[in-house]
């Protein structure tokens, strides 16, 4: 084991309503590969110190004010390396800046930005300042997500045609009160579709190993009263010559949160199910399907066994694949190039950024095949 | 037990490479209701006359002319009732039209037709000559799915909202000799989209009730010299305001003959599986999801009592769901009302290919959005 | 196809409480094996004469008593060549033994007899006779089942360690009129263990290739008032040095009909659940889990093959398992020597009775280890 | 949150070969509730140390006796509050005894002792000390498990009458070094009865509420020149009535880790699987079976809530399962009776230790029915 690496937090107080505050903290500690030293974790004065507070921080640095949390801790000898940013979407980028300025590393909430100009600004920044940073898209965690990525670039698919990617919840299929989520002064001017279309996106292309080339979207409101989507699909078209599709759904009663990805290529089928993350489905043509458990044998077990901290039959779940993203990060930062590719970064965030405004912009033209805007500047 | 209806068959020969007619006559026979006692199984009179042979039919009832076949059964006291056809997709209309213009009732393979101005002559033809057309979309006759229908009907679901239907296979992954589905001269104009896209229609509007208003479709041939889609996907509008969703592709490795069904209304959903036809699961929002077995308690359950032949935990498979249509035909021909709802019919030939011809015209109009052409004249 | 074989049934009416009469009419129509001409359908005169008019039946043909019925058969040129019995337990052997003196084959439900005796002694008349018996244990007719056996026949599984069997069922978990089946008079001294406990022997003995050598039982009644066990559970021991349990109940709430065999050997493990009877999972040591569906790619695909009817993914059940023991029986009344060693037999039938004795035995000695009987004479 | 409460390890070096004493610091840090101060992790002083110095601990709270540690710690004011004893089975009594003695607190391995009169010396000796023992059965930190227990004891089952729990691996299928595992002076009496055999007991028990009466066992060593038992298997009666089996095998090829419970009541039946862990299926008789999702709606799920992390469908699993134990033995120390109850104690641990004797006996005896030797001295 490494010393922890210092972090600081800002966002995620412990009275807010949602989980990822805790989340974040669990999965800072589970590995020990980190150490909590300093928070902004609220706007709202109470909150803060209350957080910081039971989370036994040094009063000193628990702060009222992000700006100077990112100026005082980059001053000090023991300040922390890295931040995490756990806000409603409208800040990501806004924080991101002060910390990036202050040379302190990154892990960002997704969607990065609320629209692909923030995001490609703070990437160029973050490139400027040596910065690292790190979008938690944590379920590229998942080492059976790994181990699908790895089989699809070792070729084993053969050449992809096909990838489907569905994401359906439950939890906003009545009206009522969803927070920052629902207001687009804070979110941004996606609703499901940024909250779990980037999710999905970013699930299928880290495993396809390519991005789409263009889309044709079909978004809508379904609840009464509620001021963004809560439902989006699209028809996908692939750099490579691959088809697919994207759906998600926040008002689809029976479903927790499952997110699910098929691939097809000339070769093989690969199938996986995130409320079952500890195997994968691999169809080689004309063989039978295998069940490759996650620690498991079968092909690309290296990119599985990175990622497992126990063995088949000892389920893994939403944690550990969050807390991979934070270890992969932590080797990254000691010098392990290996982790670089295994985790999304600015670029994804911008990545993310163009499908949603390319979503939007091909469904405000009636469903018109739009292509994805550039990331590059 | 009622006295079995007498029945021809067109098409279906034994020695072809499909395997329809054999499951045609597995279910004729299975509840008792039919009597097989004519055909004109393939052009091949070699192949025609051994079929008849291993059949046991008479052999001046073994017609090597389906229009010949119709006018001499229509002339016997002991003609057949009901003529079954089972060929290439170009021959349902003519051969349609000769048995109900002769005034025997027809049992008909999908897509009824190749164009939807045939299908609408035909149901047209056929409602003039009051001769009952059924068509085998025999995934409606599983019990779980007239379930569905039921709860769905019952107003369980509350206002729907979204329909998804998926259909996946893997059996023409690679080149190789399709027979006539790889034809377009016999085909018609779709291949995966006729064979299965008009399957996965016409189970989605089964049980939402309703139609689809418009669509947004991409096709595709993934390998290479095919003739026609082995692909297709849609974004759909339903009358009522679902949304929802239509994909299929016979390139899938790893899929036998997926064909997934889900809705979701405001108060509930409902998941279907053609893959395990004996349950259904039943997700009222709020409340833990039950599993409703074939056979079993819960709601809607007569319209899967009327549909199954045994007690639950005792499986039932494609050729009960399917010998249902029969049965359910039968009874209508017998004068049971409550059947003629079940069963789809010259309408639903038309509103299948009025699905194809969108599906086409909108692929071909680079996505947009089509309306449905009406299916009454 | 071939010549029908005339088949007659004793038992079976149509408005008996059961529904194996309905099942054994179903499944010898599927294939067009069968037609049935005779029957002694109720000891009730009226419901005996509706069954046969139901089933438009030569009245002549519709007996009221069995004896009667073998002899008026067996001396007309088209009587029946084989008759089927569906009555209660304790009328197997009689009725077999006339039919059987009668020189017509007998198909017959399970538990061949209420004693190990009468079993035996049926068995030898037929014997004398040249006389066919195929005992109804339907599971054995499942492709994968058949798969599953010559798999470890294959040699597929190294040595075999563990074979496991459980067949739970809820239909009988609370008081009330189980007809015949609750009367020792009629159904035996076996309650579940004859019903259900019987079928499990069967299915693991015929997968395996081996029978049981001893075994240690407990037996019990949870529902006051019932004359029979209706739950039973044992450890046992296999010829070749296998050790495994079995155990049934019909008092286990949300089991339908959940009979569940796995096998472990020193080279792989196998699985099979008969309410998804058309897969089969197969695990090699140290390889992935393969799913070997029925129809599928994988070894011993030829058992299954000659057991299905349609393609993989388009399921088939219970009665389609049930209908290739009648069609397997008809291929060996023809002369297939194939179809022999598939078919449970009046040797297993004495196997069955075996097993429930030394259950008996061994429940009343307090679970001590209790060989169980020769069943050879 | 709280002030960690210090900890030290006794075994669990960084260098051997299982990968508990990694598990244990996993859950340690989770949930913030602990701060790991000390450790003799080795008998071996360079792993020892080694693995201190990379757990960054102080050289001088890194100790080479666990009974120096002990004295010491307790001479401390900042001295360790508990100990978490993760070495071979034989280790288990004397080091705890060392660490009650000092009157620090014990969470230890399972099973507790290699023989029931130690594990009750021990339990007396805790209970004369103050000291709270904590048996690591971590299957009941499941919050599916606690909803399960809290069911059954809601009468939601009805009166419990069958209690059904397997536990297979096959990582044991071949000869191999299995380490101390093998060796009857470090592991004890009981081979795969010890090891998970325990752990199936404990989950049983826990969830029904009652301990078994009496026992009628089989155990076999299957792989050559193993000493000791591979499988095991035991038919079961339990306080109150309740019949039922445990059956445990580490030569099973194709099961990971393989525990499923299942309870059968007059009312209900209810069914866990451990490899997916964060659902139960809940089959009221009657009524469509159901699944209580981890975090969703249905009875019971008080238990479940004050087990769970974070919303149904973010998988939870084996390592949160783990870290509820740890958490709700620190509320227990913090003064949370509630959680007294839920806890596996040092009265668990003479409950398996009298199963395993049990076992033993009944085996020896040739299945004779065996009860379960007295817990309270």
């Amino acid at each position: 084991m490494n010393k922890p690496i210092r972090i600081g937090m800002v966002g995620g107080s412990l009275g807010s309503a949602g989980f990822m505050g805790r989340v974040h903290r669990m999965v800072q500690r589970l590995d020990g590969e980190y150490t909590l030293r300093a928070g902004c974790f609220s706007s709202r004065p109470d909150r803060n110190r209350e957080t910081g507070d039971a989370l036994a921080l040094d009063p000193t640095r628990v702060y009222a004010d992000y700006a100077r949390m990112a100026r005082a801790e980059a001053a000090r000898d023991d300040g922390i390396q890295v931040v995490s940013i756990v806000t409603p979407n409208h800040l990501h980028v806004p924080v991101a800046r002060a910390f990036v300025e202050a040379g302190i590393h990154v892990i960002c909430e997704k969607p990065m930005a609320t629209s692909l100009a923030d995001a490609r600004s703070l990437r160029d920044l973050a490139a400027r300042h040596g910065v690292a940073v790190m979008l938690t898209h944590n379920y590229s965690g998942y080492p059976a997500v790994r181990r699908a990525r790895d089989l699809v670039a070792s070729g084993a698919l053969g050449e992809l045609r096909i990838v489907q990617v569905d994401y359906a919840q439950d939890w906003l299929s009545e009206p009522g009160d969803e927070g920052w989520r629902g207001d687009p002064a804070q979110a941004g001017p996606a609703g499901a579709l940024g909250d779990i279309g980037t999710h999905a996106y970013q699930l299928a292309t880290y495993v396809a190993g390519c991005t789409a080339t263009e889309l044709s979207a079909d978004l809508h409101t379904f609840v009464p009263g509620r001021r963004l989507d809560d439902y989006a699909q699209a028809m996908l078209r692939f750099a490579g010559g691959a088809r697919g599709r994207l759906s998600v759904s926040q008002v689809s009663p029976g479903n927790n949160n499952r997110l699910q990805l098929a691939l097809y290529g000339t070769k093989a089928g690969l199938q996986f199910d995130q409320e079952s993350p500890d195997s994968l489905l691999f169809s080689p043509l004309g063989e039978p399907a295998r069940r490759l458990d996650r620690g498991g044998p079968g092909p690309a077990g290296a990119a599985d066994q990175r990622a497992s901290r126990i063995p088949a039959g000892h389920p893994e779940g939403y944690l550990e694949a969050f807390a991979q993203l934070y270890r992969d990060f932590a080797a990254m930062l000691r010098g392990d190039d290996a982790a670089v590719a295994l985790l999304p970064d600015a670029t994804t965030g911008c990545e993310g950024m163009a499908f949603v405004e390319a979503m939007l912009a091909s469904h405000r033209a009636e469903g018109r095949w739009t292509p994805l805007p550039a990331v590059a500047v």
